[in-house]
């Protein structure tokens, strides 16, 4: 069916049959929450929004779809980075909300697993573990809304990826509705099964594009006894790299995140959020460091003060403090956390999710925050991120002064520039957002010949029809 | 072209001038160490052994092998306990052994990986590791001959994959010789990378059936500094499994490794074993714990004392020694690791590679034991492995005085006895050894439906010619 016809009106007709009124949203006003992404980089047109609450619902569904040749857009908490969730400007893609797909089927502190639907929030998975006294260790800004089935889609990291891996690496097994509708219940809680291909490393990180994941069975651990962090001046980015070498070596299951920030953003962050205080200010380079243990006797704070002895009289770290208490660790916790809104409070900035080798990281920093600052006079580059996975947001803030409209429209230009960089160094143009909607165009030189070759074949072979969420990740 | 075609003699000929005299055998006596897996399960033919010093050699060897729509086997180490890596008896199939390709490309001890071609045997990687100040932790008894290639290509476990994972969690990025002979450079040494398919856990597992992986980049991690191994009678199966719990809730990443055998397990290692000498006799289950940290400071010692103390206070730990050298902790993992060699000498025994959620192993071993005395009267159940991943090997020995043939004669009931078990507590036909030729036949039964729809419809997208490895994981 060519793009530019309209949905056949009996599918609605059917599609509302069977989900009911709860089940589809046809209103512009219940529609428009679903339209745009929350960076508001694309707004799309869409003919309804499916609400399924049960995966045998949205099986029935999908395969009515299927056979209309209705394209489907896949949408968790919609807090993607890149446009990956939302439908494009024909009107013919239909939103499938996960939403009320948002049960935890099942927690089990002895296997240290729990069952987890497409649309339960992040923080409510995490907060389900810890009433059963475990913890679910992936933590990332958008939290609070984010859910499972979009984590899961996009391979989402965040802050403990150093010590815990990324979404993929919490996941033991999937329930998926296939783009013909048929369902794949491989909901297995097995730390071991080595029968056939590992079809749920093919669906996570595919961004909806072959299927729905509809639940989860996702990996627990022994919540943290002991924890200390602390916050340092280092002297330059090799010296952010050389500490995190020495805690890591020191022992490495004990880093559960080690994140770099500029003294820019350090800045940005005490002059633009309410009651941000820095305890240490005036460096050039800041680095947070968190360790963690299920060990109450773990003796972490020895382990942290010997490390920053040994890198003070290295003359890497200029100076540090540890917290003290919970509250002072939320405190440092949130220098780093209310960097995007000090960012967006100062001005216009252009992000970059971007990943090296982590020898590599001094180097991205550096290099690339040259080539902004030399091709944009005045702009202020705030990279930060997590230097233990090689993964740097290399953001770029405005110059003060200039109107943001023109400083935008260099966008493309600066994704350039720090991704000549990038790949220079072995790196790669998206670390942790995924693709969608935003770097497809970017796929073909990336990752052009025979690994595209093998993805569209892949996709071709699970999605003949090509419904499952057109336009993202292939380009 | 049909099965029972001879290959062209000018393939042949072609394969020839482009390896050398080096790259291809011919004689019956070179081709003979090929042809047969070690179990002695399976026996095949070959018209030749291929064996390409480099990826572009084989890259090319596969174009000529694909338009002469040649199938070709992929041999590691050939340690494959299902018959992965042998041709059948059909006299066509091509064995592609990848022993020249056996070079450690780089190691780095800062990005803490290390790039290896598949030819590169397992404990070579270790050694590499160890000399670079680092640990490449996959352990496994074919350690000494085993090769990177396979270990990927089968997803192999093994002992400390409680603690570091699947051969899949080690693994970062593939170089990869698809079936029609492009190479695709997928080596990135990146912690995170979220750029479409993950079409290396695609090939990691796939028992060689999608095409050769020629190189990997492997993680590394501290070495330990510190490591406490003791040997437990344990009150019975749920005892054994308390016990892990409470090691694990105290510090999971301590773990390396948690084993369970059973009082015939040991007593056979005693009276069958040169040496074998047991420091605690007489028990009907025991556990090995080995705890390990990068940390010289980590309190192991301690750690293990107060878990066993409460274990005893409870009841669940009847005896305990913990080793106090490194000779002696080498002696208690020789009781574990001689297991298979014990059961040999003792006569016939048939294997069984089953997992199933942590928490229901005790119920596997006791429901397993059961049901297989009651089949064959005198047989003596050998259950072993690695508890803290659910992975247990449910070994059956033949009753003293049976004939070996008409033990074996049963091999099939046995099996389909315990995966009737298995399959009731929701566990795995193939914990770690895979599919190769011995499972495929349950491939339909445990995984048919959806999964093998889309596993089915991968092999054809990636493999349409079916070149590969044919007769191998899928039915």
């Amino acid at each position: 069916m060519p793009d530019d016809q309209p949905l056949p009106s009996p599918l609605l007709d059917r599609l509302a049959a069977l989900l009911g009124p709860r089940g589809i949203l046809t209103e512009a006003a219940d529609l428009e929450p679903h339209l745009a992404d929350w960076r508001a980089l694309y707004r799309g047109k869409t003919p309804c929004v499916l609400r399924p609450a049960s995966t045998q619902e949205l099986a029935e569904a999908v395969k009515l779809c299927a056979a209309a040749g209705a394209p489907l857009v896949p949408q968790g908490g919609n807090t993607s980075m890149v446009g990956g969730g939302v439908p494009d400007e024909g009107g013919r893609q239909i939103v499938v909300s996960m939403a009320r797909m948002n049960r935890v089927r099942d927690i089990d502190p002895l296997d240290m697993t729990m069952t987890a639907e497409a649309g339960v929030v992040l923080k409510a998975a995490q907060d389900a573990a810890a009433e059963a006294g475990c913890l679910f260790p992936l933590s990332l800004g958008a939290e609070g809304t984010a859910t499972i089935g979009g984590v899961l889609s996009t391979n989402a990291g965040g802050n403990t990826t150093v010590r815990y891996g990324n979404a993929r690496e919490l996941m033991l097994g999937l329930e998926v509705v296939l783009p013909d509708g048929q369902v794949w219940n491989g909901l297995r809680r097995l730390r071991k099964d080595n029968t056939g291909y590992a079809l749920r490393h093919l669906f996570v990180g595919a961004e909806g594009t072959l299927g729905f994941i509809t639940a989860a069975v996702l990996r627990l651990f022994p919540r943290a006894r002991e924890s200390e962090v602390a916050l340092c001046i280092v002297r330059d980015e090799a010296a952010a790299l050389a500490l995190f070498r020495r805690v890591r070596d020191r022992d490495e299951t004990a880093v559960r995140a080690f994140e770099y920030m500029s003294g820019t953003g350090v800045e940005l962050y005490r002059t633009q959020i309410e009651g941000g205080t820095v305890p240490l200010t005036g460096g050039e380079h800041y680095v947070l460091v968190d360790l963690a243990s299920s060990r109450p006797d773990a003796g972490l704070r020895a382990l942290m003060e010997a490390v920053l002895e040994e890198a003070l009289e290295a003359g890497e770290v200029l100076d540090a403090t540890i917290a003290e208490s919970e509250a002072q660790r939320a405190a440092l916790w949130r220098i780093r956390e209310e960097h995007p809104e000090a960012q967006k409070r100062e001005g216009a900035s252009v992000k970059n999710d971007v990943s090296v080798p982590v020898s590599r990281t001094p180097e991205l920093i550096r290099r690339s925050s040259a080539a902004l600052k030399a091709m944009i006079p005045g702009s202020r580059p705030v990279p930060f991120g997590h230097l233990g996975d090689g993964n740097i947001h290399m953001n770029l803030q405005q110059p003060p002064g200039m109107q943001a409209a023109d400083f935008l429209a260099r966008s493309h230009d600066i994704m350039d520039t720090v991704n000549e960089i990038v790949r220079e160094l072995g790196g790669s143009f998206s670390a942790e957002h995924g693709i969608g909607r935003l770097k497809t165009d970017m796929m073909e030189s990336w990752r052009g010949g025979a690994e595209l070759d093998v993805m569209r074949r892949v996709k071709a072979a699970i999605d003949p029809r090509g419904i499952m969420n057109p336009g993202k990740v292939l380009p």
